[in-house]
């Protein structure tokens, strides 16, 4: 298939584009830069063989978006493009919804007059709200905590009715957990622009000295050792589900979350990476972040039992790779 | 104070156009006609005496639209303009969420752009979903039921966050009812293109002869007469709540339910429009349409508390003021 893929430059979107193309689909790239490098589209090539087409261009701009579809039989559509600092999304709120709502209307648009009849959604565990784990896909969606979520939310209400209006337009809204790790070899990885708002970029930038210590957001919570449990899932595993999501495209609305259906807490993460890379990571306990729950966690059923996808690889190769990829990352 | 008012020659917009001057202040009106006629500017200056600032835009392109904030010192701003049928808001949600979403967030970005730090925003009681009336404001919103319904959510959570981003621009959701009626004048009303989507002016239409009988959806609900019912509001009350509302705007969100408290069933309206008008409407009952409810009224003490507003008019003031510009309107 020619796969179109917005935001194919930033974290999850390039290690797609690698198993999109290990999977023999032809890759063309529409990325913004603003939180992406050009370099990356190099480390692409080097890693697959392949150079994919690139545009650098910004999805909210519908003429630009249009030459596109106009110059490329396009079979499908898997959208990362989007603004994603949840803090920064509460102090600049008509960004992140004027970037992540149009850029999903104008791609949605594209798709109906052009005939492109698959989509695939980079959506966030973040749209169920304040739930009790684990986190199934048919539970009604409560309200989101800042912007950042509810662009996610909305994108997918008007995906779906996108979809119920549009009988040859089906889509896969793919809800992620927390993605953390790297390619095995080294080259692409996780790679924020300032101070990292999550946690994985944060511990490797203490081990690498950049910052001085890490702060962990409280050690109250009722969870193992009162830190905040999450779902962590290798960003190749999840990269895996984005091509199994597109190959096997039911009719309609499809819902799926990628996890591992396993938590673990802020003080396992970082013990792991302080063993298995044999590297220190000073941190302290400070006070807990507003919004933040305790423990959140897929249930990861349904990706297996209709895509035939699940996770693979566990902690210790997500902050391997992470590490790896922090230690090559000038 | 100087309003720019967006869609201010539609139904709603025209009525909030008079009662604005009547309250000495300055309108702007800015509207693309695709719901609305030019004459209804004229008939804005017969009945007030002043021709309101006319800007022939759509509010969702944005260097059109940020000619007028360049040009005027604008004080306030009271968006109506968008799509609002909701039947074909299920066909074409796209231009529905394209129009609705886009409008909002660049008024918001002009208004915070250029320092307009109030702004009324039509919302409607469908963001409540399915939940048991009365309607209070404080209550959490349900899951809407088509994308028009949608578009108003999602606006208002647009405004939400913009105003918790932004200390200086305050903003006042105002959740209409059902709005029938007409100006007293008889030289403005509702006159919607193609067949109505509401009840009001379908039987109006229906006692002109210009529609053969009016369809009753459903008389097995578990209402007084079997018929759906609803808190209908004469325009004229409505269009004096949004003068209240950006007269008194208080810092922050502000959220108000404009309708009556009160509940008429659809053949208490008819009938009440057959007596006060002394005119036949035949009609006969059909089957109930999908998504419709049994019963929605407001509460609506909040407004009248808060801002010393509430509906004056009733029953028979709507219908004899909707058949008045009915007969009028060629």
């Amino acid at each position: 298939m020619n796969i179109l893929v917005t935001g194919g430059l930033g974290f999850i979107g390039s290690h797609t584009t690698i198993e999109l193309i290990k999977n023999n689909h032809s890759v063309i790239i529409a990325d913004n830069l603003i939180n992406s490098k050009i370099e990356v589209l190099d480390k692409l090539s080097i890693i697959t063989g392949i150079k994919p087409t690139f545009y650098q261009i910004d999805v909210t701009n519908e003429a630009k978006l249009e030459e596109i579809f106009v110059k490329h039989k396009i079979d499908g559509v898997i959208h990362f493009a989007g603004l994603k600092a949840v803090g920064e999304s509460v102090s600049k709120p008509l960004e992140y919804y004027y970037s992540n709502l149009v850029s999903t209307m104008l791609l949605s648009k594209m798709c109906v007059k052009y005939g492109v009849n698959k989509f695939v959604f980079s959506s966030s565990a973040t749209v169920y709200g304040e739930q009790e784990p684990p986190l199934k896909e048919d539970m009604e969606l409560k309200k989101t905590t800042n912007p950042y979520g509810e662009t996610k939310a909305m994108s997918e209400r008007i995906l779906t009715d996108t979809a119920k209006a549009n009988d040859d337009f089906s889509v896969s809204l793919l809800r992620y957990f927390n993605p953390v790790g790297a390619h095995e070899s080294g080259l692409i990885g996780e790679d924020p622009n300032g101070i990292p708002n999550n946690l994985m970029p944060f511990v490797t930038k203490v081990a690498k000295g950049q910052l001085e210590k890490l702060s962990v957001f409280g050690n109250d919570y009722d969870t193992i050792d009162g830190t905040g449990v999450r779902d962590y899932i290798h960003v190749v595993d999840l990269a895996k589900g984005h091509v199994k999501a597109i190959e096997n495209l039911e009719k309609g609305v499809n819902i799926y979350n990628l996890g591992t259906g396993r938590g673990t807490s802020v003080l396992e993460l970082v013990n792991a990476f302080m063993k298995v890379n044999d590297i220190n990571v000073p941190y302290e306990i400070v006070g807990r972040r507003p919004g933040d729950i305790a423990t959140c966690y897929a249930d990861a059923s349904k990706a297996e039992k209709e895509l035939g996808w699940k996770a693979e690889l566990g902690i210790e190769e997500m902050v391997r790779d992470a590490w790896k990829f922090e230690q090559n990352n000038k």
